[in-house]
């Protein structure tokens, strides 16, 4: 860890109303816990975490501000793929136009069910990434390829949605982490995913602190108390009952 | 079926904005759909369920408007007492001072998990059902004893929390059903739970159309549009991205 890191790391942890940042290594403990010690299990938080994306994204991108352009959705081979999917069923609820690109599939049951009941609700499931000329359709791109375990670098098979959300105007929603950016260290030194709204899952992971979209938001809305304390995450409040929180820049 | 059953029944399926009240065994199909052909898992529905019914209890019964006063989530073996363990864990983290009631534990995994993150976020779980004395210290009691596929008689176990929930003074939240009802007819001849609050999930049953309480939420925002369809439900719109919306009158 750099000295430059571990000052920022610090203030974010003296301070008990500053949410705190994670380093991958918490992220992946706190993850251990909720399902080890906690009991919960993936269909449970997949189906909150993807709710809560969701829900930010149509308060950053209100349906009817998208004149009726469709939101892909593209889902990596993990659970941010997973949230992804969630996201994409709770989205179309809303009333957005949603269609998903998954490119790499798992043939683990809740996948292909996640799949199944976003095809049984007439959502899209596109067989390539679209082109130049098909792009234009979209109002808004999802990033759900990488969550926080990811480790550089990007498999061959994601360069060219990493790519196309790089170099897109088309407004980027990233879940949990801009996909290609090291979780602790941000966007890596040849450039990537610039997102305008990131929405944090469970806490924030250190490369947040870099981001510089319009909306930051921090969803799962299902950590305990304990848990918390435990790791001292520092929340902040929720509103009301909603299942997301802008944080403040 | 009685003809005064089949009149009430016409005027909610011939307007295509009213919603429909369910009959008992449309209720167990559009279930079974939901897990056969669309691929939830008990865990995805339960969880959006709970959530739900939280939040509308959260709407109709401020936390800040109980005073310090505890919530009494009396659950059932089934499902609706599935419903009220996710629903007492939400509203724990809503800020509600929530305790469980719940006397016939049925030994599953996703049962079992449910009731161990709900007691690791340290809502007391009580070995009895409190007497006359101990029941000032609650503000509101939560209903999740039996759903939509209960059929009377009540068994012998539940009819001292039934009782409790008849006989007190303190305002009643049923899930789904209030619990003793008959799905379709209501109110059982001899009396039976008059709840406050009545939270319809999916759809509401035609005992709902008996309801006489302040405030009839519907929650469950997790139907396939084309399930909605097929089964003629004429549901409300949601507003937004919330999990309950308000039936009229």
């Amino acid at each position: 860890m750099k000295f430059s890191e571990i000052a920022v790391r610090k203030v974010y942890t003296t301070s008990r109303k500053m949410v705190k940042y994670l380093q991958q290594q918490e992220a992946i403990d706190i993850d251990v816990s909720l399902f080890n010690d906690y009991k919960f299990s993936v269909d449970q938080l997949m189906e909150l975490a993807g709710l809560s994306c969701a829900t930010a994204i149509a308060k950053a991108f209100p349906v009817k501000n998208l004149q009726s352009k469709s939101v892909l959705i593209c889902c990596g081979p993990g659970n941010n793929g997973g949230d992804g999917l969630v996201c994409a069923r709770h989205m179309k609820l809303f009333g957005f136009k949603t269609e998903i690109f998954y490119p790499k599939r798992v043939d683990k049951l809740l996948y292909n069910n996640l799949l199944h009941q976003c095809d049984s609700m007439d959502i899209p499931i596109l067989e390539k990434l679209p082109g130049n000329q098909e792009i234009a359709k979209y109002g808004l791109l999802v990033d759900a390829l990488f969550g926080f375990s990811f480790k550089p670098p990007v498999r061959t098979e994601f360069v060219p949605v990493i790519e196309l959300m790089k170099s897109s105007t088309i407004p980027v929603a990233s879940i949990d982490i801009p996909s290609g950016w090291d979780i602790e260290k941000g966007e890596p030194s040849e450039g990537g995913i610039k997102p305008e709204l990131l929405i944090s899952l469970t806490a924030p992971k250190m490369c947040a602190k870099k981001f510089e979209g319009k909306y930051h938001y921090l969803g799962g809305r299902f950590v305990p108390p304990k848990l918390a304390q435990k790791y001292d995450l520092c929340l902040p409040e929720y509103p009301d009952t909603d299942c997301c929180v802008l944080l403040k820049k």
